[in-house]
């Protein structure tokens, strides 16, 4: 039996684009999903489609309070303007465990100009809101929902930010389990950038008509 | 006769590891380039050096202020503790041009942790001293001087920010002509994005043991 079924990965808010394509990529991957959403019908709806794609049951879908409590890791994707309700309805929940956020602040429509909330991004909030008791690390924001649910390799990296090293080191796990290339990206204060990035991908994708802009780190890197 | 010949660049603080390097690369191009610094004779001697490795007498060493007054574009490479005096010092002389803004705000000795100025970037700190006659753009910040130095292609894109879609795309012109790909990437707010991503890009250098670690968008592009 593989370790990765007993760790709980909840996806908070996971009926979206983003968070079916993290629920695919991750439960293809062998963990076992517990997605959220508000509304619990559409999420166990959502978590039969997923389940039939993977040809497994390994989704279930439930309300994200149940979702937040049950986990060991909750993956956020929700839009911004649900990211400070979520959290703070869900706080208690996600005491003593790693949060990562993958929101993205825009302010809609200028959703491509970077928009810096006042705690200087949307993960930074996440932390304050939930307290130095969980570990927030921000991670997947630039990777295109259509790249998530389709099978090919992803050509975009995952810039991943937090605090807590063991924390950064767990999402870089996740991040290599489902096949991307990860990178340690520091402190959370350099979440504006990779949050910001989102923005900036989405500006490239109008002016030069592309589909799902994403990002390479280059270099001459070590073996990994 | 080239019309790169009628262009005056002025690389302001140009006697730097990034000054040189851009200063090189645009030279070669066929811009003529007034080499600024505080130190006329230092700007003498770094634009003998090039001149001597590029072959031919490109580069003009000379003050800040003229460099600044005679130039139709310039371009600032100062570290960040440079950057306000600078600007302050030259805004006459700047008045109805565009400047290039290269500076990276970094607050040593945390020079791998993203610090976002007061005015949201660099470059519109620098919009904010300079005043809306002067166009300012924000770009060539990822670049490693390692690469610039080097007659090798530069892995590293070029993400391009400014409020005035003109000087914008006068800036494109310029990355492309120096052999480097460069993305229209908004307006100058966005500029906290590619300034941050040098201390990212930093961080990743020493946690990977990298060297001169860059970035490359990725997606289906149109033919450029």
């Amino acid at each position: 039996m593989s370790d990765r079924l007993l760790i709980n990965l909840a996806i908070l808010g996971g009926t979206g684009k983003e968070g079916q394509g993290l629920a695919y990529r991750l439960a293809r991957a062998g963990y076992p999903i517990l997605l959220g959403s508000r509304t619990p019908d559409k999420a166990a709806r959502v978590a039969d489609e997923l389940n039939q794609r993977l040809g497994q049951a390994s989704v279930r879908g439930m309300a994200n309070d149940e979702a937040a409590g049950r986990c060991h890791i909750a993956i956020l994707t929700v839009p911004y303007e649900a990211h400070r309700p979520t959290l703070e309805a869900l706080k208690e929940r996600l005491t003593g465990k790693v949060l990562v956020d993958v929101t993205v602040p825009l302010k809609p429509p200028k959703i491509t100009t970077v928009y810096v909330p006042p705690a200087g991004s949307a993960a930074q909030e996440a932390q304050e809101i939930l307290g130095p008791t969980t570990q927030v690390v921000a991670a997947f924001q630039n990777i295109s929902h259509e790249h998530l649910v389709q099978d090919h390799p992803v050509p975009c990296d995952v810039l991943v930010c937090g605090g807590d090293d063991e924390a950064r080191m767990q999402v870089l796990q996740l991040v290599a389990a489902v096949g991307l290339v990860g990178w340690d990206a520091g402190p959370l204060q350099n979440a504006v950038v990779v949050e910001g990035l989102s923005a900036v991908l989405i500006g490239i994708n109008k002016r030069y008509k592309m589909r799902a802009a994403g990002i390479r780190i280059t270099g001459e890197q070590p073996p990994r």
